[in-house]
């Protein structure tokens, strides 16, 4: 079997890749350690992680980092002293030429990640996800096991309809819910279902992602931008035109601006669509994720030097103002996992049997995940989960403002008030692009505004770095900010 | 919560439904019960089963049933006494008027069913699969909660081209499978690559499942029917034509006549896929359940009185013949649950970008089901399922078998070698769609070959019954053929 590890990049300094073919996993980190030192990676001297903080990031056994450190300090790779740790030995690197099989290089991985868009995958809450399998799995009626109804299992439409309604403010039943692989499963279905009602364009946001217009695109529909000004994105020049069908929306955090849309603006959509009988397509994908305090220092970004008007309230979905015209769309994939593939849709009644039509038996998702996650917010564990990465992130959020404050004054932020990114506001004459080469230069993944821009898009370009700090592991994130601030004060120098 | 659970017919000699709004299982069960009371379902003096058996009939606990029970005498409806178990009360028929709170009657659900396509759902190893979960959650690095690869887990994929390259001879590499949630996700999948290479038929069997057909359809695919004679499908017709850009078939056991595809057949399919750069599909779909032996008293179909050949060897897939030119598709659906959604397909090399595109993001499985299944196959615990599935499908297989010879030695059997299901033929004089309906009004659900039948087939009719032995749970099988022996000396009478 061939698995492959990464280490988070702080942990060890540098960022170990550990491939198994046929040999163990012990083998498999003694050839990444060797790799490492022998290319100059690890320098001499270098104290390496304890082996419980290092199996912890790789998410394996820490006796099998013992034993590897063990058998690397008997090959003279490293020494161990009481009290100093496991340090990297000062002839090891010299050791270049003797003879150890040669590895091909680390791939072209970068070594540090602020790419927006995935939580942090470290903190899966494996344990309590295992007990929630099974006493799902102790409790599944044995039909449960059979093709089941496309909507998805109805322990889960039910127990996600009280938890939407208390936790976003969404107008939900179990019948209004149809349960999708993530919002990119979701917003295809509604793409088909769109064009089979013969709309022909659904209008998006300036600023957005890419592959959501290609899906659209796919169904054969057009994809016009929606204009943006210092306010957000605006419905109003649809006026009451039929011509556009539907509206892709971030009202609670827009991606990647992260700006919640204004009571105004929300009340103009709804307007649109109740003229025109067209829909508004809500993505809610970090919905979770509000920290509702506003930052010790809030530098809201300033387009063209305006600044901006910035609503503080809690924001619920905008599915809640007029249930029958919005279709509400979340997923696990920010406050679980990705790989979870489980996101759920709240429809217009008058909506739901087409899109389980179109769902069909073809693309439904397993039930056994379904059950799992019914009980997983049940019991509780899903708000407990949900409360501890809000801390977690918001910690990470409060340092990055804090660090920015201190070495990168010149540097403003804004789209604080929720999510897993936020954007930074660049100085007159500091390029986005410059600074992202830069970055990646110094092996750190990240992305500026630009690249989320709509290509038909007529609004003024907003510039920015968008920052995901979410995405980085918890012990890799001190070293993935050191980067960036050093990046930062580079370009600026 | 809103549950339901369903009795297996035998256990309580009628169906029961629990439904559960915000009421606790217990009282589920006692309404229920009172229904089938009050409607006459279950009759005074009826002997209920054993609470242990109750319960491991609906995969409740015991107590939950004892509680009810214990209740339900207390109310008057059942007795209890040592010695003569728990019986309906005798007045307990009589108290239909005495304000329990009207209950709508039971839907119209079949009490019986022997319809083909699904396997006992009762038998879901779910001790060995939580085990495999765990094994699975422990062991997966951190990245594999991340979005991932969109032909799925590495680890599923290379355990997968071992398992089936020793089980069904396919020649298979990781590389060259791909995950999808079940074979109908694989067939949209195809369905969708074919039309974007510009095929526009796709030839299938006389006999199979429309929704395979509207499948492709819905894809903008016609689907032409291929001849059957006695000796199975065949793509003579095609001749060297590149009309038909692919064919569907199911070589292994044609679903649903029963039989394999003869040696020489395959070899005409492949010959034409070779000589018009066409592919062929093939639907694996029940490849585990091979019985290898001729049962005691095999009773080929005999179309318009015509004697049969009938290969006798194992099966393996058609993709070993051609790997290039074969896309083989499995599941997970009939061998553990359809639950899982989790299929696999295993590509002629050029194709698998192409599907795995197609694929996306948008429609991906679980990683964690899929990580499990690794573990399960892995650890060998598949095999052993398989091998044990095998052993009781046999033995219901012979048992009816043994049942027709004895209660009805006018009905011959066919497609006995494999699978979950057989075809009944029918002396002259006896039309499949008048034994259907005797059956249905028995509360048995079951199909003629005429459900099965592609309307703008041209061959020869043929006559039968499809028997889905492995749809009922083991506490239900007895019961079920017993009404299946009733109905067909009724008709024969």
């Amino acid at each position: 079997m061939v698995k492959s590890w990464a280490t988070s990049p702080e942990t060890l300094g540098v960022d170990l890749h550990i491939e198994l073919g046929g040999a163990g996993l012990r083998s498999g980190l003694m050839d990444a350690l060797r790799e490492a030192v022998r290319g100059g990676r690890l320098t001499p001297g270098t104290r390496l992680p304890s082996s419980r903080t290092l199996a912890a990031d790789l998410g394996i056994a820490r006796n099998t980092v013992a034993d590897a450190y063990a058998e690397l300090v008997a090959e003279g790779w490293l020494t161990a002293r009481q009290g100093s740790g496991t340090r990297v030995a000062q002839r090891a690197a010299a050791r270049q030429d003797r003879g150890h099989p040669h590895r091909p290089p680390a791939r072209g991985k970068p070594t540090y990640s602020l790419m927006a868009g995935s939580p942090d995958l470290a903190s899966f809450p494996r344990a309590e996800w295992l007990k929630a399998a099974r006493r799902a799995l102790a409790e599944a009626p044995h039909e449960a096991f059979g093709f089941g109804d496309p909507r998805g299992r109805i322990e889960l439409r039910t127990v996600l309809a009280d938890y939407l309604a208390r936790s976003r403010g969404v107008y939900a039943s179990p019948e209004r819910i149809v349960v999708c692989s993530g919002f990119v499963h979701g917003l295809a279905l509604m793409g088909r279902v769109l064009r089979a009602r013969r709309v022909r364009e659904v209008a998006v946001e300036t600023y957005g992602l890419d592959f959501h217009w290609k899906l659209l695109t796919d169904e054969g529909l057009r994809t016009p931008a929606l204009p943006l000004d210092e306010l957000g994105t605006h419905t109003g020049e649809l006026g009451n035109s039929r011509a556009v069908g539907a509206v892709l929306m971030t009202p609670g955090h827009q991606f990647p601006i992260g700006l919640p849309l204004l009571p105004d603006r929300r009340a103009a959509a709804i307007d649109w669509a109740r003229a025109t009988g067209g829909l508004i397509l809500e993505d809610d994908y970090d919905g979770e994720f509000r920290y509702d305090r506003q930052p010790a220092a809030p530098a809201p970004l300033r387009p063209h030097g305006k600044p901006v008007r910035y609503w503080k309230g809690q924001v619920g979905a905008l599915q809640g103002l007029d249930p029958d015209r919005v279709v509400y769309m979340g997923t696990a994939s920010k406050s679980l996992a990705p790989a979870l593939r489980l996101g759920w849709m709240v429809l217009p009644e008058s909506l739901v049997t087409e899109v389980a039509e179109a769902k069909g038996l073809g693309d439904s998702c397993g039930a056994l995940d379904q059950l799992t996650l019914a009980e997983f917010i049940r019991s509780g564990a899903y708000d407990r989960h949900v409360r501890g990465m809000r801390l977690r992130y918001r910690r990470r959020r409060d340092e990055l403002v804090a660090a920015l404050a201190e070495h990168a004054p010149h540097i403003g932020v804004t789209g604080l008030a929720a999510g897993l990114h936020v954007v930074l506001s660049l100085p007159p004459g500091l390029d986005e692009r410059s600074i992202v080469r830069a970055a990646n230069w110094r092996g750190l993944a990240i992305q500026g505004l630009g690249a989320f821009r709509h290509p038909d898009a007529t609004s003024a370009k907003w510039g920015g770095l968008v920052v995901g700090y979410g995405t980085p592991s918890d012990s890799a994130w001190a070293g993935t900010l050191e980067v960036l601030l050093d990046v930062l004060a580079a370009v600026a120098g």
